[in-house]
């Protein structure tokens, strides 16, 4: 898309230079995603040296691009009066965003920016950040049923430009506000210019409501489709809207979420910006819960191996094994919930198809698992010249696989059959179920067939 | 958002009072989107009988909401007449991704329908379909730069009617089609009705050529955040346009690769569609080559613990703590790569601040590792009644712990830089490579201190 890497250079020779006016034309004519590209490889002072080179306008579009750290950072640093202008030229979601984050600071830009403005912005504090409340626009334009087409278009040409509205629907409401009907852009403007709004409106509305947390704002519109969403309270009256870039946001912090999750990383616990670069005792906090099952559970593994030390003791070479088989039993577990859970997160999979998704991954398991049973006894053979030995690695290989993929299956499913998220659960207690169903199976071969031989 | 089972059951007891007529009106009633969720659930017989009963621009409305298998099932069984008349009202695009999963079957249809919709749905399956040409709609609205707002939304009406087109920018194009700016639907109704579309339009365009790969396609609309983008080829000509829904789409593929990749499943040799549903052999080797280095790896752990036979024969005990070992350290080691894979992903994480990343995430091992070392140590006293093994474990914990960490970090900035993807080669190549060395610690510490004790 761009060399972001010359362009710093670039940059730093203007500063250099102190060729200030050069820098600010050349700052001011890129695109506002592309300075936000531009800003995070910056040093946060010739960040700050850059920013206060931009135009209001371009300002407050770059804002809208950078992560919450750096919003406060740049408009913390500069002059109130110019930060005051950037705030009140930002959509009243990413302005109530912005001035949530800011925390005392904000308050006191509130006070001074315009009444109408920090009034709306305030409402928006008060509900939730995971909620429609929290991330809706209050700016909607809306209209009455018995207005028709030109009445609407010349409404939208006063107001959407005054108020500097976004605009894919127009929304039909009553005089208390409540919502009655939707009209498209496109609906709008292939209709007779005399019509009336409540004859081509639609009044079958999906909206969404003040108090929805974000994951179901999310699953709305992926299953939906639209570009926005009105939002409404208990009594029906529109509050906001959503529209389809504030979901992407939201799409790609619960993606992260899910893939944290995956690997037992824990995002109930601690926020998930915290994690990758905040206080290290979250990190070590959102990190330790699941590890901490794990450890129990391979103490289990552990006393399960140790149920057999007269056998170690008879045969150590039967001990070199176990992290090949405990590996391989991981790694095909693994896929396996991680195809069951992602198939859960996209709607791929339904509880009714569990039978066959078992069925199906204990064939895969089964295939594989003899596929590497019989390459683990050859290899075994081979180098320890021991037959007995390499048959019994091989059948304990492919009994462990298949049975991983089983395991790997059949728990997401029951997990989510109870009601308990998969993608939390599975990981790290299916990880260690198969180290000790697997080193048990293992064992009991060797002490059942290997020691008698010997 | 509803009760689908509920709804899956009212529909059977339509079906088996046989009062279609009533199935037909509720199954109308429904949104689309709520119908994809509906059909999903039914039987392929139930499934059939209730697409028949719907109206054509329901049926077409549905058919873009179903997966890819579902949109062949039905429309190949259904009557040829119908189905071109659904197939007719799609979107290019939509109707283009339908005839090419149908296979011969598609081209059959294509003779069938309109000469010019036929000419445009054979026009877009020249190109390949994971690039921006075989993504985009061609039905785009194009005006030319010396008209008028007024003689603009005048076109409007008469031609997005018609054609069923997708209204969000409308595109200025020259005689030839070339591509010379965009005017938003909201810029055109809030301009003066005399002004010129070539004073209002924005002439630096963030647009796509044809052959650009859906991956990036997703990069630029997660940048720019626009609804829609243009398509134009080598020469500037506007070929059509990409909507943000096709790009949702593509987002969850993409993200689902990313995840199955992390866990060693290879959507490079099988499509991502087979892996969960498709030939059973198509998924054993999509999931075979990373098991199989695993393999490898393992084999070495394996060699690293016969070097210790003569350890492990004089103290089989040691033997039982390997599984312990192995889990945990893979499990943080784990946690680390998901980390600093999902980090570049995203873009939180850029090579720059990979020292920062390995320092921090090493301190966040040795503090977990120093805690479980502890309580290893603790349990294994506690238990064996043994304070040295307790010891031996507890220190080979807590480095297991912190190196893992290190590796997981390191690994896949140093698979970045040298522009291997970190999300395929990460996971697998790790894990054995944690096993190998965390055996190696421990059996030196083994042999080192406890058998000199003893």
């Amino acid at each position: 898309m761009m060399n972001v890497p010359n362009i710093i250079e670039r940059i730093r020779e203007l500063i250099n230079d102190d060729t200030l006016d050069q820098l600010k034309e050349e700052l001011n004519g890129y695109h506002s995603a592309d300075l936000a590209d531009i800003f995070v490889e910056l040093r946060s002072d010739e960040r700050l040296e850059c920013f206060r080179l931009l135009d209001v306008e371009k300002a407050a579009e770059l804002v809208e691009y950078l992560s919450p750290q750096m919003q406060v950072e740049l408009l913390g640093d500069i002059d109130e009066e110019v930060a005051s202008k950037i705030i009140t030229k930002l959509p009243h979601d990413a302005a109530a965003d912005v001035l949530g984050d800011m925390e005392e600071d904000g308050e006191t830009y509130l006070d001074k920016l315009p009444h109408k403005f920090s009034a709306e912005v305030r409402e928006l504090l008060t509900y939730n950040e995971d909620t429609a409340g929290g991330i809706m626009n209050p700016a909607v334009l809306t209209v009455n049923s018995d207005m028709s087409v030109l009445d609407v278009l010349n409404h939208i040409r006063i107001k959407a430009e005054k108020d500097n509205m976004e605009l894919y629907y127009v929304y039909v409401v009553d005089k208390q506000n409540h919502l009655l009907g939707v009209v498209s852009l496109r609906k709008l403007l292939t209709s007779p210019i005399n019509q009336k709004v409540e004859d081509i409106m639609i009044s079958d509305i999906v909206k969404l409501h003040v108090d929805d947390y974000s994951d179901y704002v999310t699953d709305v519109f992926t299953k939906y489709q639209y570009n926005a969403l009105p939002v409404v309270d208990l009594y029906n009256r529109l509050k906001g809207m959503i529209t389809w870039d504030d979901v992407q946001d939201l799409v790609e912090v619960e993606t992260t979420e899910e893939i944290y999750q995956s690997s037992g990383i824990s995002t109930e616990l601690v926020d998930e910006d915290e994690i990758l670069t905040g206080n290290i005792l979250h990190s070590v906090r959102a990190r330790t819960p699941w590890l901490f099952i794990t450890l129990l559970g391979e103490f289990v593994a552990v006393n399960v191996a140790h149920h057999f030390d007269s056998t170690l003791a008879a045969l150590p070479i039967v001990a070199i094994f176990m992290p090949l088989l405990a590996g391989l039993g991981g790694n095909i577990g693994t896929q396996s919930i991680t195809l069951m859970v992602r198939g859960f997160s996209t709607g791929q999979i339904t509880l009714s198809s569990a039978l066959y998704h078992i069925i199906r991954e204990m064939f895969i398991g089964l295939c594989i698992g003899i596929l590497f049973g019989m390459l683990v006894m050859a290899a075994t053979w081979g180098w320890q010249h021991n037959i007995e030995l390499g048959v019994v690695v091989g059948i304990a290989m492919a009994i462990n696989m298949t049975m991983a993929t089983v395991i790997g299956t059949f728990t997401p499913f029951a997990l989510k059959a109870l009601k308990v998220d998969p993608a939390v659960a599975s990981g790290p207690v299916i990880a260690t179920t198969i180290d000790v169903v697997g080193l048990a199976v293992y064992f009991t071969l060797v002490s059942t067939f290997l020691i008698k031989i010997i």
